[in-house]
C-alpha cells in the first residue's frame, strides 16, 4: 500500500455565497464538508485511482471525529471498500475502480483544524481561511513516532509526507520521518514549505514537490531548473518542481525533464499540486520510468483543475491527457 | 425560570485575521467557539445577571456536541452552577452571581449551523458568515412541540422565542410557539424578522423587539413610533424597537417611552439587541414597571456595545449606566 501523512488534518468546509462582501453579514447558501490537509488529499486521488492507500497523521475532538467519519463515509461509497487485498500495479490511469482509504491516524486531544474556503459565486475566486490546528504535546509526538514506525513494517511501497505542522511538533518533524522511511526501505516523498522543507531536505528524501514559491524561498533563485539543482544539492535525491500553467519540472540524478498538456485549461487550481504528489507517488510505487511519473502527474493536476469540485479530478479530462502529455528533456543551465 | 427558545442554534467561531483580502489566503491566528444563536445568547446575558435560565430548541451532529459541551462547561464555571434554586428576584443590576443555564435542546439527525466571524484586526470590523442550518423534519417538530409544552408546565416566569427558523419548521412557528404559552398563562417576548415574526404577531405576544429595519419591513413606515404603533395594531401587546445608538422606543397599551444612555458609546453592537431582550425578560419575570424594563434593556445594549467580547457585556458599564438611562414619555404621533 501507499502511506500519506498529514500532520496537520483538516476538516474542510466550503461556503458559497452569492457575493461576498468584507464587514457584511452573510447566509451561507451551501455547505459541503470533507476531509482535508494535502495527505489526505492525495489519499483520496491515489483511491480514485485504484490503489490501496492508509493516511495517518493526527485527529481530535468533534472535528477529528467528523473528518474521520467523513473519511469511512468515502471508504463504504468507494468499489472496492470491501476487498483491501487489491494489487495497485495495474489500475492507474485504466480507469480502475476506487480503492478504500485506510485510516490509521493517531487521535490526539486537541481538536482538529477547520478550514473555510468561502467561494463568491459571483466571480468563482476562493477566500481561503485556514485555523492553525491543535497543540501537539511531546507524548502524543512520540505516540505518532511509534504508529509511523509500525506502518513502515507493514507493505508499503512509498510514503509522502504532507503539508504544514501543528504547534508543537518539532520543526525537524520531516527529517525525522524521512529517515524512518530509509531505514525501512522505503522511498519518500516531502511536500511542505519554508522551515520544516528546509530540514526535512538535510535528510536525503527521494522526491520533494515544491512549486515555484516554495522552491525560489528556499533556495533564493527564482530561475525554477537553477532552483531545483540547488534544492539537489541541499538534499533531495529528486526535485518535482510544480509551476502552475506551465506544467511541471522534474530533476533526478538520471536526468532532468519539463512536461505540461498541450491546451491551457481553465478552472480551480485548488488540489491541483496534490493530484501530482499522487502521480508521482503512484508512479514511485509502480517502479515506472520518471518521465511517465512525469506525465501522470501533469496529467492528473490539469484533471483535477478541470473537475468542477475543487480538490478532485476528472476522470475523462485525465484519460484524455494523459497520452498527451508532452515530457521533454530539460537542459542544465 | 426563564426560558429562552433558539430553534436555529449555531455553534459561533470567531476568527481573527491580520487583515481580510478577499480571494486571498489567510492564516487564523486565534479561534473562539461558543453556544450561538440570540436565545443562548439572551441566556447567558441573563445567567450573568443571577436568573436562572432554560434554553430549548434543536441540536444535533458534531457541532450540537460541541455546542452542548460548551454551554455545559459555561454552566461548571458559573458561580452558583451548583445550587438551581436561586430566586430570580434579586439579582439583576445588583451585580449578582453567575446561575448555571439548563440545557433543554432536543436532539435532532441533522448537525447544528455554524457561525464564522471574521475579524479583520487591521480595523476592527467583522464578515458574518452564517450556515442556514439542518433540515427538521415533521417528526422533529412534533417533539419540540412536546418538549416545549412539558417545560411550559415548570416554573417558567417568561419565554423569549428568538431567531430565524431552520429549514423545515413551519414559517407560523412562532405563533404556534406563542399560543402555547398563552395557553400556559406564560407571558412571551417574540425576537425574529420577516416572515415569522409576520405571522408571530397575529398570534398576539405580549411583546416584541424588532430593530428599526425589521420593523420597517413588516409594517412599511420607516418613523419608528408610527411603526411600532402599527406593529401594535398587527397583534403585539407591546413593542420594543431597538434604534441602535439612538436607545430604544417602547409601546405599551398603558404607554409609551423612548430611553437613550447619555453618552455615545464605542464599541462593538454584536449581541446589544439580545443584551435588550435579556433587560425586557428580566424586567418582566420580576413584574417592574414598564420604564424600569425599558432602562435596564438599554443599559445592557450600551455594556455589551462596550464590552471586549462581541456579545458579552461589561458589568462596571452596566451597573454605571444603569441609573444614568434617561426614560422619556413617547409622543403619540
Amino acid at each position: 500500500m501507499i502511506l500519506t501523512v498529514t500532520l496537520n488534518a483538516a476538516l474542510d468546509l466550503t461556503y458559497r455565497v452569492p457575493h461576498l462582501v468584507p464587514h457584511a453579514s452573510h447566509r451561507v447558501r451551501e455547505v459541503t464538508e470533507r476531509p482535508g490537509g494535502k495527505g489526505l488529499n492525495v489519499a483520496r486521488v491515489l483511491g480514485a485511482l485504484g490503489f490501496r492507500t492508509t493516511v495517518t497523521g493526527f485527529a481530535g475532538g468533534e472535528t477529528g471525529r467528523t473528518l474521520r467519519t467523513l473519511l469511512a463515509a468515502d471508504g463504504a461509497g468507494a468499489g472496492r471498500a470491501a476487498d483491501g487485498d487489491r494489487g495497485s500495479g495495474t489500475a492507474a490511469g485504466t480507469g480502475g475502480e476506487t480503492a478504500a482509504v485506510t485510516d490509521a491516524l493517531v487521535e490526539v486531544a486537541g481538536p482538529t483544524r477547520r478550514t473555510v474556503g468561502v467561494v463568491d459565486e459571483s466571480t468563482g475566486d476562493t477566500t481561503q481561511l485556514n485555523e492553525p490546528g491543535p497543540h501537539i504535546s511531546p507524548d502524543e509526538w512520540e505516540r505518532f513516532l511509534t504508529a509511523y514506525r509500525g506502518l513502515l513494517e507493514q507493505d508499503v511501497e512509498a510514503v509522502a509526507l504532507c503539508g504544514s505542522l501543528p504547534p508543537g511538533v518539532p520543526v525537524g518533524a520531516y527529517a525525522t520521518l524521512v529517515r524512518e522511511a530509509r531505514t525501512a526501505g522505503i522511498p519518500a516523498l516531502l511536500d511542505t514549505s519554508g522551515e520544516p522543507l528546509r530540514r526535512g531536505l538535510a535528510a536525503r528524501p527521494d522526491l520533494v514537490k515544491p512549486n515555484a514559491d516554495e522552491l525560489a524561498g528556499i533556495t533564493g533563485t527564482a530561475e525554477p531548473l537553477r532552483a531545483a539543482r540547488a534544492a539537489q544539492r541541499r538534499g533531495a535525491r529528486a526535485v518535482a518542481a510544480s509551476l502552475g500553467a506551465d506544467g511541471m519540472l522534474l530533476v533526478t540524478q538520471d536526468g532532468a525533464w519539463s512536461a505540461a498538456v498541450p491546451e491551457r485549461l481553465a478552472g480551480n487550481p485548488t488540489g491541483a499540486g496534490d493530484s501530482a504528489v499522487a502521480g508521482l507517488l503512484s508512479g514511485l510505487a509502480e517502479g515506472l520510468p520518471w518521465p511517465e511519473r512525469l506525465a501522470r502527474a501533469v496529467a492528473l493536476s490539469a484533471a483535477t483543475v478541470r473537475a468542477p469540485v475543487a480538490g478532485e479530478f476528472d476522470e475523462q479530462t485525465y484519460a484524455r491527457m494523459l497520452p498527451s502529455v508532452r515530457v521533454r528533456g530539460a537542459e542544465t543551465p
